[in-house]
């Protein structure tokens, strides 16, 4: 295959030729639990990954006791307090057994979790794969969520989150989010606030991994040195030892709907006063959705306007002016809504001169677009880019565990290409002018009051 | 080969087979160049890096228009500031055409200043390894030092300096390095002070530039899809197109003396008092230099004491008690002095408890050692995460530079695996001792004062 290939819930097998030599085959276990992976020729090692579709947006207010229609009543923070207490041992494994696995053999281990998805994680030599297999499905099956063990990582999860909260970029770009999404559920943090982690319950975390942790909630991705049918054959067999119902059939869970919602934001300015050296600002406004055929254009505009040393941003607020050291856009997409920001950070005195020139250089795409030559460039540096990421098994394990869980679409990289060298100047000065055309916001963290960016955004309207 | 080889300055011609299949070959130019290549087979990418043995630690103030012996009179802060002007232009490429030299074709491009020396690198796919050399070499040798650029960056670098000082961590380890090495150069900020950098003049950084990137100095590491006779036949073309006098017989630099400086502690305790979540918490003392025996061993020492999730300081201070989300243990190793630290971050409260949980541990392992089974263990690790590390042609473009610039050896990974697997548990007890029988310094940044830490180490004494 060359292209884009569809990812059906009720297919049992797939095969198909992925990017360069490697072969991607995907296997849906009658269970519902989907194994997909990607063989990449002469690596010695692999990287797996065990996803559930559930993340810090599909929280709500705990109830005790009850659980909505969705099944998912766990209460804010409880997806990443569930992450950490997976590590925290079985009735097979001591938490100190699930580390020492890992370390014994120089392997990599962790979790992460996201506004829709939560993954497990590991990158091991070849021939510490099954050990892999064995210790991930343990931690994801059968966890005791000790209370003792639970108190415990509340105090870790409580630090973690004043490790955030001392990070002035990671607090602005969580009120960016919170100012673009409004109310929406994207809009709030991945990690929980600590009042939500003081007060969640080791009942609603274990109502949140009931609900949400079964066959068809599974998806194990993997890429590397793996080999398709002895991983089905080892995921089984651990399964099973897990005491895992395997035999009753049941479809995958159904994916979220890629759709647009209504989003109303939240503020247009949020300034948080701290007495450090710089300012830390983001300017952004709702983006495109992880659906939306416009991507290839973001990524496009977003290369040109602060993706690299050459971009506009770096160009212009770096380059010519030495005003940042650091100076970038970005773009984050989800299934029903997304965002596009421009990040930088800089001495109070300047804040509101480094945001003008944010704003000003995005609406200079949106009334002069783009020359060919950056076009060009973008094109260059995006699939130059792609083509050393790919070199890395963790790259290709994540971007299985992505079409699987959230376009039910793989695109390949020729494919990817393909649609990126059909995007055109106008394509990319229309979407700039549609950004123009969202509601603005901006958030920033340092020594600067709200008062410094009156009127900010309002002289000039696309 | 398998085992060390030595790396002479005057030896024209070197090749050897390193880890796996890959091969080393390393080429002395008659003007003191040297280019050293790991050709990786089956990689269709490559890292280059472009070494000088200067850095950090060379730098005296500055005193317009004099050198000393060495030639290395350069103003504090102006290693760093040249690294940061080398991207700025050249007679043949301006700025902007070095950024998009790299951006066009998504490579990865940056430097880093060390204390001991400087890096220029690049990550590029196989076919623009050419551009890479030819755009390297030119930045090298042929920097206009334009003022006016000279003036804009020293704002960025001012930002960069302003960016660190707002990172408690960061803060917190300047501060160790500078309370356990005293006033030796090696305790020295990296990246200078911000007044040193609002100082230091173009003539400085200048001088600097002249005495310290001449072919002599010259080291040229490579590793992943390249060719050695290719490489070397490029970087010569290069050279001759740059102007270099490559005719003129010259023997590489000296390599840095290894030997053991004479360490005279600053203060035993730092604490600066932030307003913020975390305190940051360091306790190290002087460390191994880079050809002591026993660098083996300390990597032994650490993997046990804070290396993993498995370590007895992250059980004891995040498993166990949930102090903190993030501790471990780390080494820094320089051609005659060195640093063993061990780093926590967690709330003001707890913050003694911890400094003295991580003291208790490495006197734990001084008084009883470690057992088989840890020993078996940090074998495991250690080995396991070397053998992943070189999947990257990085690390191994790294290595070479190391080897070159610092030991004059190089050692392949099966030599080092057997050097690790003869550390016994009484090496790793001793050298705990050894390390305990060192002034001990603590540093510390957060909401707390000197005297939370009042007495701190002086309770019993291995």
């Amino acid at each position: 295959m060359n292209g884009s290939i569809d990812l059906p819930l009720d297919v049992a097998e797939l095969s198909f030729t992925a990017s360069g030599d490697a072969r991607v085959r995907r296997s849906v276990l009658p269970s519902g639990v989907r194994i997909l992976s990607e063989h990449v020729p002469g690596v010695r090692s692999a990287t797996l990954g065990y996803w559930v579709a559930v993340g810090s947006r599909d929280e709500r207010a705990a109830t005790p006791g009850a659980t909505d229609a969705s099944g998912r009543e766990s209460g804010f923070g409880s997806t990443h307090f569930l992450e950490h207490l997976l590590f925290k041992g079985t009735d097979k494994r001591t938490a100190f057994d699930i580390a020492i696995a890992f370390d014994a053999v120089g392997g990599e281990h962790n979790a992460l979790t996201a506004k829709e998805h939560t993954c497990y994680y590991a990158k091991v030599r070849d021939s510490d794969v099954g050990m892999a297999v064995d210790t991930l499905t343990d931690m994801l099956t059968s966890s005791l969520l000790d209370p003792v063990e639970f108190e415990n990582e509340r105090g870790v999860i409580l630090e973690e989150l004043a490790m955030a909260e001392d990070d002035p970029a990671d607090v602005a770009s969580e009120n960016l989010f919170s100012a673009v999404l409004g109310d929406h559920e994207l809009g709030r943090p991945i990690g929980g606030t600590p009042q939500a982690i003081r007060e969640v319950s080791r009942n609603a975390v274990l109502e949140h991994y009931r609900a949400n942790y079964r066959p068809q909630d599974l998806v194990i991705t993997a890429a590397g040195a793996v080999d398709h049918d002895d991983l089905v054959a080892r995921v089984t067999d651990a399964l099973v030892d897990a005491g895992w119902d395997l035999d009753t059939p049941a479809r995958p869970v159904e994916r979220r709907t890629l759709t647009t919602s209504t989003i109303t934001r939240r503020s247009a300015l949020i300034v948080v006063r701290r007495p450090i050296e710089q300012v830390h600002l983001l300017v952004g406004m709702p983006g495109l959705t992880a659906s939306d055929d416009r991507r290839m254009t973001m990524s496009v505009l977003s290369s040109i306007l602060g993706g690299g040393m050459s971009s506009r941003l770096f160009q212009e607020v770096r380059e010519k002016r030495g005003l940042a050291y650091t100076v970038y856009s970005f773009a984050a997409s989800y299934s029903d809504a997304g965002i596009f920001g421009m990040y930088g950070a800089c001495s109070a005195a300047k804040a509101r001169q480094v945001a003008d020139l944010m704003l000003d250089e995005l609406r200079r795409l949106a009334a002069d677009g783009v020359t060919d030559e950056e076009l060009r460039r973008a094109h260059g540096q995006l699939s130059g880019a792609s083509a050393l990421a790919l070199e890395e098994s963790e790259t290709r394990m994540s971007r299985l565990g992505r079409a699987e869980i959230t376009l039910g679409e793989f695109i390949d990289l020729d494919e990817s290409l393909r649609r990126l060298a059909l995007v055109t100047a106008e394509d990319v000065r229309t979407l700039a002018r549609d950004l123009l055309n969202q509601p603005l916001s901006l958030s920033a963290v340092g020594a600067v009051d709200d008062d410094v960016f009156a009127g900010f955004g309002e002289d000039t309207k696309e």
